[in-house]
């Protein structure tokens, strides 16, 4: 169901039902960019740190739009043991809500606008009609403008309650418009009063000086004339009336804050409904959708996982699910659409999945990829896939695993890293693994040398992978960690190029950054007096060991692990989840965030006695 | 006429037509955005210097993309006394031409994109349709490439004179190619061999090698299997043969590089007619034209007062002209619409048009504005009206104008300069205008200051106009410049604020710029060694004076000028003009350079005996 601007209102309840019925959805992204940086090459250096990475992404990414967003419902229907999806294709623009709201700057990147125009995407639908959104801090602020406005025009401020002081040269204006209005008070037939344009310092006076003067039996307001001049108007009211047309005014606001906040909305039920949220490669979603509906992503990766963690408190990403064993070996392509063409063969079972009545179904014969609608759809379609593929291995097997089955916790909130060698996922829910590079050289060279260059120079060391950082500097993997010190020392005299081992890289690295904190330790101290929430992070350390244990691990079905998985998936289910969670907007922030943080700390106490069950039934390996 | 990609080759020769014919040109340029900076109030101050001005639309509006360009050409029909228009509406996209071109990030401003599309405006033919372009840089780049590959190709470069080093690890593979090819050399039947596909060394290796063992004979090509892999293919040939796949080769790259350079064609062509270019409050326009299809704009401001008049040599802001005397007194509000309203009513008096056969025409009764077509037609209307009334005061009157009279000659080169109080427009010519400001005060403030608190703090000094510079500062001027000392010395004791005067505060501002000069003077040097050419600018005194005399201007029309006027634009007309300039591509960038600068240092001449003349027309004062 395609939204915009004009029918978003009229279907938001549709969407809030989606929502609150689903058992999981699946999300994508549409962008107007990939990378702001020099080259995409530079920024997806193959042995970046997962910190390096957060920091290039949030660096180089986060200027483009996120302009569609896909959303598909997923909802299982025991009677006729097949999947309801609802699917939606919202278009998304930060069309501004007024004179003084955000005027919103975002870059667009040509490669990607001729890519989507290739495919047929529709850029009038997201800048002629694409849903306005806030986030947070937006939307606080629009909130007090509102609260400024309503007070001051109703004398509810503090600065009402005693007299204002005039500046000497506006006293005798002043003087003029009170002498105005109490003709008008003291006249039998008038209504209401128009005063002359003036400045809004003016009107400031005019408002501040009535509501002390006149707490009670007039209304005060302020109307635009044609040609643009604003003026006040006084009319005679009750206060019966008054009330009336005070509740008239803040209902209209209300309802103009809500449109405002658009398709935010949309984002902080999907967040408060707590439930699985699937992607394909969806660390850019998750840090667009954070950063354009949430907040600027913070500074620091660990920050970022706790907010993630906040905002989705179950993300599975089925590129990562796709890449581990025991898919690895069955699966050779793992982009969406060719995951897609892969899950309809053998040993895959394609699931049984229907659109829900008044929602078009979408055909997977003819794709309409990279409609974000459409790839959320078959994300979800591939999750099902895959997940019931771990079903079928379990004896007696089972073949419908559901999206809180304990067969897919492996995969929760690892969110895959694209083109880092030995690195697999990003670890929201932990520290990340570390490898231990101990074949890889780092190498500077002067910015003439090519990749040809670089090849020769290692002529003698067999098979090598380059991986580069910048103009004069690389990563060069050796298939033998032995030879790495030959490497190193053969280059002690050279003269144009220089190479160290990985060790060496990292240990000078951190010096220098340890160097740089001790320069600006106040202003770190400063970070950290502003944030006392973020001290002791959540961390629980899961399932899965970070240390450097090398090849792959296979799978272990567990026929015992497979009979409690039901039991106690259902533990978790609704109770908890659904008493504390509905798919209504967002509570005032400080209300939520203690409520997702206490939700947070459940589940983790929870997730904690879980791993002290026996045994683990997949795991996603730290190198493959 | 509109043009996008699909219908640009096919009509240039109409374009290119319109362009040798015309009289004159209009121009308009559409953007995604006007103003990447905090905030356009603190962009534009009213008391912005034309360097800062130039600065700051430089720092923050050059990020955005010139998406659409309208250009009418206007040419008088003689015969039957009316103006002749071709009008065209070009949509320009950045799409890149291969993997390895520039891909193009730019910034669009959701309130200009907004606004685009209440209009009407089609985003998606922009962003699926829109005409590419180069700026020289990356053409001359692409023409680089492009012979590069063709000497590596044909083996004419200098690596193919002598042997080529093969790394150790190459050896055995160049082995067998070369032996592959000597079977395949041998063989009667065979006409061409495949080789495998290997790595882009490889195939450096293979070419090379092949460019030297055999100079002749052979003709070796790289192409693409449907699997993207690339391959090698080697095929018999006598010279001749060679020499025509060469030749077609060769053809088929130019054509490619013509397309790249695409919509930079039509500005190439434009620009070295020579002739006058119209535009409505054109400055951004100019510069995004620049900054788009030539070069990034200049550090400096005079730098890019030489490089726009080297462009553009003969340019004319209608708005300027409006803002002006004669026309100031009896023109309002000299926004584009209103002034083509304005200008339809007496005393002026509409211009008859026509458009061209095969053209569409515009219907000004109902509005298209914002479509950079329409906007350019309109802004050409515009300035034959204002022409013509110009040479309706002449006694005789002169009914109809032309582009080449001296009448309008004192607009020339001026561009408008938008909310600056004191300095109407950017003299591209000469030093621009130096006002007094000795009623102009700079106060300094804490940041919570709002301009009602200046007007609080300004109250005893009667009417005051503020123009904010940033958060903490602002320019307030006085009605009487005699009280500006007593306000700086009210301000000795404050704590909070600090007031002083204009002179002072552009002095301290210099005083911190020499400082900072003298901390770069190695570097300022290395500037100035490497453009030589640009030392000793050739600025002539035009006939404005710049000094600050105050009060209008009126209009002294002289008759002798009157008569003077046909004769001396004829002797300055085809003869010189269109002898060095046509209307075909750009010429190489060095020659085309020198040709400018002399054609400009003619026309500067000329300009300086004509300004020995008697007396001066009109003149557009420094002040009104």
């Amino acid at each position: 169901m395609e939204i915009i601007r004009s029918n978003f209102k009229i279907n938001l309840h549709k969407v809030y039902q989606a929502i609150e019925e689903a058992d999981f959805f699946a999300i994508d992204g549409e962008f107007s960019g990939i990378s702001d940086g020099p080259s995409v090459t530079a920024l997806t250096s193959g042995f970046d740190t997962p910190e390096e990475r957060y920091q290039k992404l949030k660096k180089h990414s986060m200027d483009f739009l996120l302009f569609q967003f896909g959303l598909c419902a997923f909802k299982y229907d025991h009677t006729d043991s097949k999947h309801v999806t609802k699917s939606f294709n919202f278009y998304v623009f930060p069309k501004p809500f007024s004179r003084s709201s955000p005027d919103v700057k975002f870059v667009c990147q040509s490669s990607s606008i001729d890519f989507l125009a290739s495919q047929g995407f529709d850029f009038n639908k997201v800048f002629c009609s694409g849903i306005p959104y806030l986030n947070q801090e937006e939307e606080r602020q629009l909130r007090e403008q509102f609260d400024e406005k309503r007070s001051q025009a109703n004398g509810a401020g503090a600065l009402a309650k005693c007299p204002v002081t005039i500046p000497e040269d506006q006293k005798k204006f002043i003087d003029q418009v009170i002498e105005k209005i109490e003709d008008f008070l003291q006249s039998e037939e008038k209504r209401s009063l128009e005063l002359d344009p003036c400045t809004g310092f003016q009107r400031k006076l005019i408002y501040q000086t009535l509501s002390w003067k006149y707490p009670k039996g007039i209304h005060v307001e302020t109307l635009e004339t044609d040609k643009k001049e604003r003026h006040i108007v006084i009319s005679k009211v009750d206060e019966e009336e008054r009330k009336r047309r005070e509740q008239e005014k803040y209902t209209k606001e209300q309802e103009e804050l809500n449109d405002a906040v658009g398709f935010s909305r949309v984002i902080h039920a999907i967040a408060n409904s707590g439930k699985l949220v699937v992607g394909h490669n969806m660390l850019l979603d998750v840090m667009h959708t954070i950063h354009q509906f949430y907040c600027p992503l913070p500074a620091d990766l660990n920050e970022f996982k706790e907010m993630a963690i906040c905002v989705f408190p179950r993300l599975l990403d089925t590129k990562l699910m796709a890449s581990t064993q025991p898919f690895k070996d069955i699966i050779n392509n793992t982009s969406l659409a060719e995951l897609e063409k892969r899950l309809k063969e053998t040993p895959f079972d394609p699931p049984k999945v229907e659109s829900a009545e008044g929602f078009p179904s979408y055909d997977t014969a003819s794709e309409q990829l990279h409609e974000a609608g459409y790839d959320a759809y078959i994300t979800g379609l591939c999750f099902i896939s895959m997940a019931n593929y771990l079903g079928s291995l379990l004896s007696p097997p089972k073949m419908c695993v559901s999206a809180r089955s304990k067969l897919i916790e492996p995969f929760f909130n690892k969110l895959f890293l694209m083109r880092v060698m030995d690195i697999p996922y990003l670890n929201l829910e932990g520290p990340d693994l570390q490898p231990k590079r101990d074949h890889v050289l780092h190498v500077t060279f002067p910015k003439e040398w090519k990749t040809s260059d670089l090849y020769q120079l290692f002529s003698a060391f067999g098979n090598i992978q380059i991986s580069w950082i910048d103009d004069t500097s690389a990563f060069v993997s050796l298939s033998q960690p032995e030879q790495v010190q030959i490497a190193v020392n053969t280059s002690k005299y050279a003269e144009s190029y220089r190479i160290q081992t990985y060790a060496e890289y990292v240990g000078k690295k951190q010096e220098g950054k340890q160097v740089k904190r001790k320069w600006t330790e106040d202003s770190w101290k400063e970070v950290d007096r502003k944030r006392p929430h973020m001290q002791g992070p959540c961390y629980h350390s899961n399932s899965f060991t970070a240390a450097g244990v090398l090849g792959k691990r296979t799978l272990s079905p567990d026929p015992r692990e497979a009979a409690l998985e039901d039991r106690e998936s259902e533990e978790v289910s609704d109770s908890e989840l659904e008493q504390t969670d509905s798919c209504t907007d967002p509570l005032p922030e400080g209300r939520k965030k203690s409520k997702k943080l206490k939700r947070m700390k459940k589940e983790l106490s929870l997730a904690g006695s879980v791993s002290d069950s026996p045994a683990v039934l997949f795991e996603v390996p730290d190198t493959w």
